[in-house]
């Protein structure tokens, strides 16, 4: 991932408002601003548990998140508005002062997009005044949540598919149309060969398909003449043989005499009427005729598709893709594990039953066997020496609130994904259960965090 | 819900692009575009199943969908977009020009949002020029999907919490920043008290609600502290106890002597804590100290802490709430029912096996029984006569593109839900299973639908 590419960040169709956050982020800006606190934070964004038979994420979102850090503002109508709201009724005008010339001044470091990773293994790390950094973690967990949680489920689908492409179509099902092109962007980065959503094509550069809906065939009195109107106008369309019975509209795509670039198949049983279909298609001598199949796929049903040779060239795949349906939430966190105060370094960790975290501002070295897969990764202390062989995958992305490099394009961070998931020994592909992550954590890390969960309340130095 | 109020539509942080649809959607413009249809035609958007253990659903997301249509668009530059692409390249400059003029200019027919309604029955009519009703069905599928899936999601969750306040508190795990804004709207229709999210609380006019983070109190060497620094600008916060261990963070706020406004448990068997939380609080003297539990929340386990007596008076409920974690997708779809050609109506419906659609556009006429409870709903053709002592259930909404009444306030849409909920029967209302709906076609529905189904790839002319 060195090619890091010259281009300009592109925007999200919103814009950055300071309010886009969780209140209490700000009354807590408002509690450090009027106390005087002028504590360095840093906080750590990180998966606790997988969802649903995952055994490795893909990480995502971190161009939506750099957008975001770099123009994070507060109108003065939004100024108004909290300054109305009872919560902020004992805030200082200087406080709200401060607001309207908030920018957000810190470090990010993140796992580059695309990049495979584990549970407990930070994505992202911020270190900024506390304030910055703290208002910044809804927005930052809500993008990076769920683009992660959609590429590792494309990357699912995506393999089970085999060598056939799939094509992301779930924009009427995912949650808004935001959330549509956020999903377009992520399944691409996770394997899909491109999307139905036309905006993520235009805005992101991703390839865009789909030729027409049963509203189109049902608009004419029979199929041939809808089909014989379509392609007066689209080149090389997808027939959708099955408005009314998927063998009778493969028959009258046949009789249109002429080569069919691509047929349809989107209800029925979909192992059968693919194979039927080829058949036909087969006899009539169309043997270049592709065969697309969409409605209700996931990474199990094309999974048994492929196992079984469907004769399918491509899939559609929408609302199990964009919805993550299987476990539609990653429950991603961001900690604070490292406070600057009176220019000490302080480690901070949650201690309560069950929801402990790792003290410390961290790096992950990943080290590779003689095969190029992935041995182990090792979480230590940012401080530590680097292990001998070992890569850190944590990258400085931002430096006083500035891009230090140009963000790759997403040809890039795809072919990268792709790589990625090469050097993952195949005990992690699997659909099924959850294996348990190739990580260990360093002496240093385990000494500190042991000493500080061992004294609940209490907190070490670092 | 007469009582349409008079205000602006409000806007959400989008632009209304033209491109934010699918691509076959366009194929379809151009193909119709060129072939000089001009066909109006009836779409109607509708659930065939239910999401998993649901009986009822809450409309929702009309406002934005009319946001949308009035305003979508198309800019030069998506129209360069759209003349670069291969699929557009036999289409003509007058189909370009077409799209530089777009703008929706038909009528819609809706359910009132907070409307209790069942699956079959249309939840918007959309009657328009073909492509115009066309471009617009993903935009206007991820949309009601979304809203309508989460009103009903909170719906389920406020009546499981019975008396006590929920609050909507997922932006994080929300499926992007706009699915967050979405949810804390569709929540507080479903019943929500209000949201953490600030923008929400702007745009929408929903209370917002939060105070500290455990890393507000990591901050400090002490909870003490934390609590003490919070209370100087904060008024009247929940003290968050649980950062290290909850007993003994409720007696840190004991402690400080004053009554507390809340304490909130985030962790731990919230059943045992906030009964010895209760207690704890009670032996202080502090009997106005209201409990407010979240973390994981969700209808069942409310169902569970309520129905102990737990003393509990608040809950925030996250990313169960946002993504309806059991079934994350509400399975609509926009379908064609009649066709307006060369003067005639004409009805149309799929026939293909498991997707029958039933045709003609249709209205759904509701009945009560003297309690004033849901007797029946009756969906008949929109041509046939009123069933008597039945109300109409679909409003109009736009004519030649533009709104005939102003919107309701979101306060009203809140009440009216509340109280539509009150007129059904308790059977819909169990958390499990899913109920049969009270709704009968009427004999002329049912005469054409049946004479169109037995003739697979015929239609029938209403």
């Amino acid at each position: 991932m060195n090619g890091w590419s010259k281009r300009l960040v592109r925007l999200l169709p919103v814009n950055h408002h300071g309010l886009e956050t969780d209140l209490y982020e700000l009354t807590m800006a408002a509690a450090y601003f009027d106390n005087k606190e002028s504590f360095e934070a840093t906080f750590e964004l990180f998966v606790r548990n997988y969802p649903k038979n995952r055994s490795y994420l893909v990480a995502a979102g971190l161009e939506q998140a750099i957008n975001y850090l770099t123009q994070l503002r507060f109108t003065e109508p939004e100024i108004t508005f909290l300054k109305e709201h009872p919560n902020f009724r004992n805030a200082s005008n200087a406080f709200f002062q401060y607001l309207s010339n908030f920018k957000f001044t810190g470090e990010l470091w993140a796992l580059p997009e695309g990049t495979i990773f584990f549970r407990t293994e930070p994505i992202i790390r911020v270190t900024a005044p506390i304030i910055e950094a703290q208002i910044a973690e809804t927005y930052l967990l809500s993008v990076i949540n769920y683009e992660t949680l959609i590429a590792t489920k494309a990357s699912r689908i995506v393999r089970s598919a085999r060598e056939k492409g799939v094509v992301e179509f779930g924009s009427r099902r995912a949650h808004g149309p935001e959330a549509a092109l956020l999903a377009a962007r992520a399944s691409y980065i996770g394997g899909c060969i491109g999307t139905s959503n036309v905006l993520a094509g235009y805005l992101y550069n991703i390839p865009t398909y789909g030729t027409m809906a049963h509203s189109f065939i049902m608009s004419y009195d029979s199929e041939e003449e809808a089909f014989e109107k379509f392609c007066r106008v689209i080149p090389e369309p997808a027939f959708l043989v099955d408005t009314y019975d998927s063998i009778e509209g493969i028959k009258k795509v046949i009789a249109i005499g002429q080569t069919p670039n691509m047929i349809r198949l989107d209800s029925g049983n979909r192992l059968k009427l693919s194979r039927e279909a080829r058949k036909m298609l087969d006899r009539a001598g169309f043997k270049e005729t592709r065969i697309f199949v969409s409605g209700d796929l996931n990474e199990y049903i094309l999974n048994d598709l492929t196992s079984k040779n469907a004769p399918i060239d491509f899939f559609g795949v929408g609302t199990e893709l964009v919805t993550s349906r299987d476990d539609p939430a990653l429950p991603g966190i961001y900690k604070l594990v490292s406070l600057t105060r009176d220019g000490k370094d302080v480690y901070r960790a949650k201690t309560s039953e069950g929801k402990m975290t790792l003290p410390g501002p961290k790096q992950i070295y990943r080290k590779f066997n003689l095969k190029k897969q992935i041995r182990e990764d090792i979480l230590a202390l940012q401080d530590e020496r680097i292990p001998p062989g070992a890569r850190p995958l944590l990258l400085k992305v931002l430096e006083n609130g500035s891009l230090v490099k140009e963000l790759p394009e997403i040809d890039e961070i795809r072919e990268f994904a792709k790589q990625e998931l090469k050097a993952l020994p195949s005990r992690f592909l699997r659909l099924r259960g959850s294996e348990e992550p190739p990580l260990k954590l360093s002496a240093k890390l385990q000494r500190v965090a042991r000493s500080m969960w061992s004294k609940r309340g209490a907190r070490s130095r670092g």
